[in-house]
């Protein structure tokens, strides 16, 4: 069943915001944002947002809200309760106005969990679905689009498989390619205004998701410095990093052909 | 008004363990906990938990589940949205079964901000409501104490206004002192088995809130090592560290105003 | 003066790998590295390393060490207590085997800070120079590029200034072109076996700098996990990120603008 | 052999200040530190400085440097490489100033590592040795103490195998009272001015050992933030923080004995 249309119309592009307050769906609106994609805790890579931002947000904007469905933080295996908390939110945020649900679940050999993701999918149609960045995760990318595809997925959110979507380009390519326009394809992961028209340019694609924001100073004027709230990181105690030689091996061979190649290249010219 | 009894009967305890997912809830209930604190996201210091998990959470365990409403992560200084968002999320946690609210709003001058929370606080009854560590952030504990006891709240959680429960243990023992036996104060930040008994025999308090938590490693077999969600932290590239005079001056009078002292006692007695 | 040639032979190119540890500069000659940047604590992004580690490493490899002069991490803006330290700490990596030096300096504008590198240069030769990421956090790169090169540097290493190579690859083509050889520019930062093919072919470089390196899980068999050395660092208290109206509203218009090019290139073919 | 003396005089205490600059070495003295403990990368828990930083510290303060001898953070199971890189530095810190060395290094099974260490202080001779904080590693304080002595070690700068010397408090009084005046027993690691009375009151130690550091914020007026070096932490994407059954147990049973113990004394009182 095909619940949205899967091609933008030439000339026309769609911009995705990711945020995580009510401050940053309005800012996001007003500088011309087509969609929301609303999560709690970006530090963590994006939650479900509490429902009370979801109602607020759905007061304050007009553009449509695609609300995250994910439990908490870390891989995308979940456990029973951890499902059965997916399937109580999905619901809810059905209920209080999402107007698109973003999932996505691996199983623990880094493949579409399609019987859990068809599971999801069924509770939150008729709206449409995004699969997440859960894809930047598996093992095949190119079963993995056969498997989001086939699940009816509307869109694709993905990296690339790689850290940025510029990592990933030579991925999104391929996966645009292979889509053939059975899907909406999404880069999102580390988009800014330096890197976007190459983006757009190399990928052809036409829809984007990017967080565009900013560091805010608080307005507290009284700061205890003393105390801190939540988790530190720290350099790991037990383990450090070191030159592979593997590594530098590879990638010695790496330039050695690439330079060859294009010095031949250039020399049949 | 008095809701529930605000002392703890001579040779009883209750622990609160805060909690961000199904399982830590359930682990908790086993392992004997009295109460849990329901949050989302512990990595941002604990953030209000999506309903789908309240509800899962209240089908699981027993024990009651006091549920936290702080709409992000940082200070406790709150915009107008942000107060709406967190209005309708209390009032959602009550209707889906919480047991308790667990809030916190401060004023940017580092005061408790009474109107707002006492606000939130007649939206939460007739539930127990606890003053969480907003507290440890105020400029003047002894005035902010006053007001959290005039707003009617059955505790407050803090950590002594310091880093950690240990550390602030001198501004606990005086807040307890100050209290009367008229809020309950509950010890929490930084609570583990080694410093447990010197904090409960140091302060005679009787409730204490703590994680119990342990690094659970991922179940997934393949891991894509290319790629990670959601933020990094990194040393600032703008700004370092650097002794100062000041604090090494005053480290050192300290010292010496201690020693002489100790002699003295040492040499009178 | 002309130190060393500035442009390598045709279908020869250079790995530098950049180490912090002896165990990483072996593993980085043994995997075909042409060359090391020797470095402390590369968590730091790379500083002065010690003396000790620069003679053993000259013991145990033959390719060439270039040696960091970095007093710290953080800005490049020094002191004239740092300067002084600098100072020394070339003069003794030059005595004790140094192969080459790195180094860099800004002014608090941003600039290249001429007269402190003259002077760190007039102290390093008749060494190689390499003047390194400093350069990224400059003002003006194309300025700071004929700055450099009136330093006589030999090389510089750059990645465009921005996050990492693949980010700065359209600002590195230009600084390229810019160059016509009268330097080696040497692409650095986030280089690895995914993207190294593409910032070759690209750039049409043909030296590059990486690390090469995975973690390796410690040794020890006892490990107290209550204890940890160093810092952590946390998310901020006082502040957070939020989405911002202007850069939803650049990032919009630089789509909008992208695709309509995109589209008139096309219709006009 | 006894160096020096290893009881400070009633009525006198010792102020060491741990720096990585110059800038904090003249700070420290300038403030009434006794003593410097100068390292390189404190945020890396302090490895060995430059002997650039050594020669210029030397210049610009009076009061003792103890130089730090650790080749990276993390563990303290050295390779053979690292142990020459280590005794090399000794000695050049030892040629260029240093009034005392500050080293330590493990076993696998979390000793002390008595040979290895034996051979650097017989270099480091006939300066006063300290043996740092890779003792609260160690499995058994205990032991790891007699073995420290044995060496002949001036000073043990320790924590109480704890993640702070407040938390570390009953360790370190144990500690103390088995040292019987063989060594001087450091404490170091969180020191406050908030916790510093605490400390010096309940173990009744005349040395103490502390940073005094503040944030300074960089001079660059242009700053370029598109751009970090170094290093990232990030939430572990393979793993997340789970309450244990375990430890709840554990913490509830603590507070169990402890409360009843309380009850006890006071109904016995």
């Amino acid at each position: 069943p095909n619940y949205v249309c899967r091609t933008v119309p030439a000339g026309v592009y769609n911009m995705e915001v990711c945020v995580d307050s009510v401050e940053s769906a309005i800012n996001a609106e007003q500088g011309g944002a087509s969609r929301l994609e609303l999560c709690g805790n970006l530090m963590e890579g994006g939650t479900t947002p509490s429902l009370g931002m979801l109602k607020v947000v759905k007061q304050k904007v007009r553009i449509p809200v695609f609300v995250m469905i994910r439990p908490r933080g870390g891989d995308f295996l979940y456990s029973s309760v951890e499902r059965e908390v997916m399937m109580v939110d999905l619901c809810l945020a059905k209920e209080h106005g999402a107007d698109g649900i973003v999932l996505g679940a691996l199983t623990e050999n880094g493949r579409i969990d399609k019987d859990f993701c068809a599971q999801l999918i069924g509770l939150a149609r008729p709206l449409p679905v995004t699969f997440h960045r859960a894809f930047d995760m598996v093992a095949d990318p190119q079963q993995a689009l056969e498997d989001v595809i086939s699940l009816g997925c509307e869109r694709l959110l993905t990296s690339g498989c790689d850290s940025t979507v510029l990592e990933g380009l030579p991925t999104l390519k391929k996966l645009k390619k292979q889509s053939r326009g059975r899907i909406i394809i999404v880069p999102g992961g580390g988009i800014n205004e330096r890197n976007l028209p190459r983006i757009l340019k190399d990928t052809g694609l036409r829809e984007f998701h990017c967080s565009a924001s900013c560091f805010k100073p608080s307005g507290m004027v009284y700061r205890n410095t003393a105390v801190y709230m939540g988790g530190a990181l720290r350099p790991p105690e037990f383990g450090y990093k070191v030159a592979s030689t593997d590594r530098v091996q590879t990638l010695n061979q790496i330039a050695k052909s690439t330079v060859q190649y294009s010095s031949q290249v250039k020399s049949s010219q």
